[in-house]
C-alpha cells in the first residue's frame, strides 16, 4: 500500500526544536509491485490534473529542499517523468550571481515564478539560502527571524493571489547520508558531486539539523505546508511526491470550482466525453495533396516501422547513449538546441517526451511556442528565441520555433511576403551564430501523409483521452495542406545548412519516429564532441 | 553654424586602414551662442521627433564606442536632458557577466533591444566586444573577419525590421586623450575612472586606431551607419550628436510616410492643431471635491508656491547635490526607489525629468508603468514590479506604480475587494524587503485641487504643445474624484511607513513641487547614507 498523506502536525511557534524530523519512520520501504501499481495511478492522474491545472490558469511552485545526498535530484526527475515537459521548468538556485547578490535576496526567486498555468520547480529555493546563511553565522537571530517572516510574507501573498505552493523536505539520517557520500566518491563518475562542503555540512549534521527543525516549523503555513520525505527508500520517496502534488492539485482545483475526475474514472477513459457523432468533422481537404518529385518529403519512406520489441530496446538503447551524452556536454560545455517542427498530429509531443525522459531536469528545458504575446510581438521576431538560448552545457527543445515565420505567418498572412523572403537568410545567420558560438543544433521536420494526419485526427474526436488534442483550428489547418506544403519545401530547401541540418523524420509509425530522433541527437553530439561512446 | 550633417564616406572593404579617423578635423569648436541656438532648434524638435516615433512604434538604437575619455559618457548625458526620460533605457554593456559568457557574445545584445516605440541607448556595445578581442589577441583574422560579417548580418536584420540603428564613434587625438587621462588621475573626483587599462589602450593608440578604422570601414552600412564625431569640443560633440539623431528620425519617420512638422513649425508652436471648440469638454465633476476632515490631503497647503529666481536658485542648487549623492550612492552600493504618484496632469512627469537631468543616466532609469502586458497579467501583480528593482547602487524611479492596485485597480473593479484590501500589507511587506536590502525609498504623491487640474486640462486643449496630453480618459477619471479621493486617503493611511513614507507634494505650483520632490529625496539618501554634504 502506499502510505496515506498525513497531514504534518507541526508547532506554529518557538524557537525550541520540535523534533519532527526526528520521529519521521526512516525505515519506510516499498514493495516493487506496490511502486508500479501506485505509478500507473498516479501517472494517469497526473497527466490530467496537470492538463486542468493549465487549463484553468493555476501557476504552481514545487520546491525540493533536504539534506545533501537525499536524493532531490532523483525526486525531480522522477516527477517530470509525469509531467508533460512543455508545462514545467525546473529553476536550479544554489548560489546567488552577482547581478543577483546586487538585489534584495528574494529577487532571484520572484523572476522565476511561473506564470498562470505553469510549474516552475525549484531545486533548492529561498531556504537553502536562508539555511546557508545561518549555519555560516552571517546572520544572528534577530535577523533570521526577519528572514523567515519575509519568505512566510512571500508565500503567502502567492498563494493569496492563487499560485498552489508545495514544499518538500527530503530526510535521511547522518549514518545514511555519510553512506550515500562515501559511495559517490567511491564511484568515479559520482565523484565531482562530493565536495568539502558536503563534508563539512555532514559533519554539522545536528547543527543543521536544529536549524532545519526551527526554520520548517516557523514557515509550516496553511498557504504554503511543507511536506517531509521519508528520503531513503528510493521508490518510497517518489511515490510520496506524485501523491502529494496530486492531492495539492486536486485541492486548488477543487477550491476554483472545477470538477476533477475521479481516478477509477480517469483510469477507466471515463472522464471526457467523446465529440458527438453529429459534430465530427468531415475531411475538408479537397482531392489528393501532389508531392513535388524530388523533393526531400516526395522521397522520405512513410512506411519505415519497428516493431514493440525491437523499439523497446532501441529506445532504451538510445536513451541511455543520449543520458550520457548530455552529461557530457555539461562538462565540456556545450549547448545543445532542438527545434521540432511537423505536421499536427505528426507526434512532436510523443518525441519530445521519450528524448527527454531519462535526462536530468536541471540540465534541459522545453519551450513550447505559440502565437507571440504583445510584449514579444513589440520585438524583432527572432527576439524571443534569442532570449530562451541554453547557456553551454545545456539543452533547450523548441517545440515550433523561428520556422513559424515561414510557415504559418507566410500561409497566414501575418507578415509581408517580403518579410518571410528575408527571413531564411535571417534564419541562417542566426543558427550560424549558435553553432560558431559551439552549440549543437539539430532540426527535425516530423513528416506524415495526409491520410495518416486523416485518420489521427478521426481518433482523437473518439478516443477519450485524446479528446483535448483536437480543435476546430487544427481542421483548418488541415484544408491548407497544399500551401504548408509549399512553405515546408522552400523552407527545407532553404535553411539546410551544414551547420544546422534538417532531419525528415518519417513520423507515420510513432516509434520509428521516437527512435530516429534520438539516434540522430546522439549522432549529432557525438560527433560535435567528437566522443562515440 | 552647426556643422552640416555630411555622410562619411567610407570605402566599404579592403584591409588598408583608410585613414578616415585622422582625416577628422578635430580641431572644431562650437561657440556658446550658436549652442545656446542650436540647443533650443534640436530641443523642441527632439520633443516631437521622439513622440511620433513612440507613436508609430519605431525602436530606435544608439550606441556609442569611441577612445577612452573621448566624452561618451557627456554626450549620454546631454543626449537624454533632451529626451522624455520615459522613453529611453541607457544599456551599459562593458563586461559580460558569467551568465552571458554562457551564451553566443550577441546574446546580451539581443535582450536588450529596445521594444517598438522605445529608444535603447548603449554605452559600449558589441562593437567594444570585438574590438576588445582583437586587441587581446584573442582572435585571429579569420574570426575578427566573421565577427565583423555577425555584427553586419544582426544590425541588417534589425534595420529590415523597422529598427533605427545609429552608431556613434567618438574620436580624440592621442595628445588629447593622455591630456584628458591625466587631468582625471589630477582630480581627486575623477581618479577612479582611469585605471591601467586605459593607459595601456592609451600606449597602443596606433594599434587601436588600425583596428577601429577597419572595424568602422567594415560596418558602415546603408541600414546602419557610422556617424564619426570630433569629440574633442564639448560644445561641437553634443550638438553632432543630437542633429545626427534628428536627422535619422526624420528620415525613419518620413519612410514610414508620416508627415513630420519643420522645425519652424515646431518653433512657432504651429505644428499641431488645438481641439476645435465644439469638441472641448465640459467639466465632468458634479458638485465639490469635500477632503474628509483631518486626513493629509486636506491639511496640505496647495497654496505653497515658488517664485522663479527662488526656483532657479533652489533648483540648482538641488540638482547639484542630487548628482553627488547619486554617485555616493554608486560608490556605497545603495539602491534608490523613487516612486511617484499623484492626480492627473499634477505634474509628475516635469518633476522627474528635473529630477533626472542632472544624474547619470548610466545610473538611473524611469520605468513608466502603463496597464500590465498579457505575460505580466498571467503573474502576481507584484511581479512586474520585482523585476525592475534597481540593482545596488543604482536609482529607479517608477513613474506610478504598483500602487495601481490600491488606486485604478480598485476604482475601476479591475480586482476583487479582498485583492486591493489585502494589497496594504502586501505592498508595505514588499517595501520592507526594499529597505531591509538597505535601498533608499521615498514615496511621492502630488497633490493638486480639483480647480488647479480643470484649468490645466482646459489649458491643454488649446495650448499647441500639450495637446496629445490630454485624452478623454483623463476627463473620464477626473468625474471619479471622489472615488479616488477615499481610494488615496486610504492608501496613505494604510502604507505610511517609516521605512517608506509617503511624501505629499504640494503641486499646485510647478516650481514649488520640484523643489520639494528633490530636496526630498536629497534628504532621504543623505540621511540613510549619514552623509549630510
Amino acid at each position: 500500500m502506499v502510505p496515506a498523506l498525513t497531514g504534518v502536525a507541526i508547532p506554529r511557534r518557538g524557537g525550541q526544536t520540535d523534533g519532527m524530523l526526528e520521529t519521521l519512520d526512516l525505515t519506510q520501504r516499498l514493495a516493487k509491485k506496490e511502486f508500479r501499481e501506485a505509478l500507473t495511478r498516479l501517472g494517469a492522474e497526473m497527466q490530467v490534473l496537470q492538463r486542468l491545472a493549465h487549463d484553468h490558469g493555476i501557476p504552481v511552485v514545487v520546491l525540493f529542499e533536504g539534506w545533501d545526498a537525499a536524493g532531490k535530484g532523483d525526486c525531480i526527475s522522477h516527477l517530470v517523468q509525469n509531467l508533460d515537459p512543455r508545462g514545467f521548468r525546473v529553476q536550479v538556485c544554489q548560489r546567488p550571481t552577482e547581478e543577483e547578490s546586487f538585489r534584495p535576496f528574494l529577487w532571484r526567486f520572484w523572476r522565476r515564478l511561473p506564470p498562470k498555468g505553469q510549474i516552475a520547480i525549484f531545486n533548492f529555493s529561498w531556504y537553502n539560502t536562508l539555511l546557508d546563511r545561518r549555519l555560516q553565522g552571517a546572520v544572528g537571530l534577530h535577523e533570521w527571524e526577519q528572514d523567515l517572516e519575509e519568505v512566510n510574507a512571500f508565500e503567502r501573498t502567492l498563494g493569496d493571489e492563487g499560485t498552489l505552493v508545495l514544499k518538500f523536505w527530503l530526510h535521511i539520517s547522518k549514518q545514511e547520508q555519510k553512506r550515500r557520500l562515501k559511495a559517490w566518491e567511491d564511484d568515479e563518475a559520482q565523484r565531482w558531486r562530493v565536495g568539502r562542503s558536503n563534508w563539512d555540512r555532514h559533519r554539522r549534521y545536528a547543527e543543521c539539523l536544529r536549524h532545519a527543525e526551527e526554520m520548517l516549523a516557523r514557515t509550516h503555513t496553511h498557504r504554503a505546508p511543507w511536506t517531509l520525505v521519508e528520503a531513503e527508500d528510493e521508490r518510497h520517496r517518489r511515490v510520496r511526491v506524485l501523491e502529494a502534488l496530486a492531492v495539492s492539485l486536486r485541492g486548488a482545483l477543487h477550491d476554483r470550482g472545477v470538477a476533477v475526475p475521479a481516478v477509477e474514472t480517469i483510469l477507466a477513459g471515463r472522464d471526457t466525453k467523446p465529440v458527438p457523432a453529429k459534430n465530427r468533422h468531415r475531411d475538408p481537404l479537397a482531392g489528393p495533396v501532389v508531392f513535388p518529385a524530388g523533393s526531400l518529403l516526395a522521397r522520405s519512406n512513410l512506411s519505415l516501422k519497428l516493431e514493440r520489441p525491437e523499439y523497446d530496446q532501441a529506445l532504451a538503447g538510445a536513451q541511455a547513449r543520449l543520458r550520457e551524452l548530455h552529461f557530457n556536454c555539461y562538462v565540456r560545455r556545450r549547448a545543445v538546441v532542438l527545434i521540432f517542427e511537423g505536421w499536427d498530429a505528426a507526434g512532436k509531443g510523443g518525441a519530445i517526451k521519450r528524448l527527454t525522459v531519462n535526462l536530468d531536469p536541471r540540465g534541459y528545458e522545453v519551450i513550447p511556442i505559440a502565437a507571440p504575446t504583445a510584449a514579444e510581438k513589440a520585438q524583432h521576431y527572432l527576439w524571443r528565441f534569442w532570449n530562451e538560448l541554453p547557456k553551454d552545457g545545456h539543452l533547450t527543445i523548441f517545440d515550433r520555433s523561428w520556422y513559424g515565420r515561414v510557415l504559418v505567418e507566410r500561409v497566414e498572412g501575418f507578415c509581408r511576403t517580403e518579410d518571410w523572403r528575408r527571413a531564411y537568410q535571417e534564419i541562417n545567420e542566426f543558427e550560424r551564430s549558435l553553432a560558431d558560438h559551439g552549440a549543437v543544433v539539430c532540426k527535425f521536420w516530423l513528416h506524415i501523409s495526409p491520410e495518416e494526419q486523416l485518420r489521427r485526427f478521426q481518433a482523437r474526436e473518439v478516443t477519450p483521452a485524446k479528446f483535448h488534442k483536437i480543435t476546430g483550428e487544427d481542421w483548418r489547418n488541415r484544408a491548407k495542406w497544399p500551401l504548408y506544403l509549399e512553405a515546408v519545401n522552400d523552407m527545407l530547401r532553404q535553411t539546410s545548412t551544414s551547420h544546422a541540418p534538417w532531419t525528415i523524420v518519417e513520423a507515420n509509425d510513432k516509434l520509428w519516429a521516437r527512435v530516429k530522433v534520438i539516434r540522430t541527437v546522439v549522432t549529432a553530439i557525438e560527433n560535435a564532441l567528437d566522443d562515440r561512446g
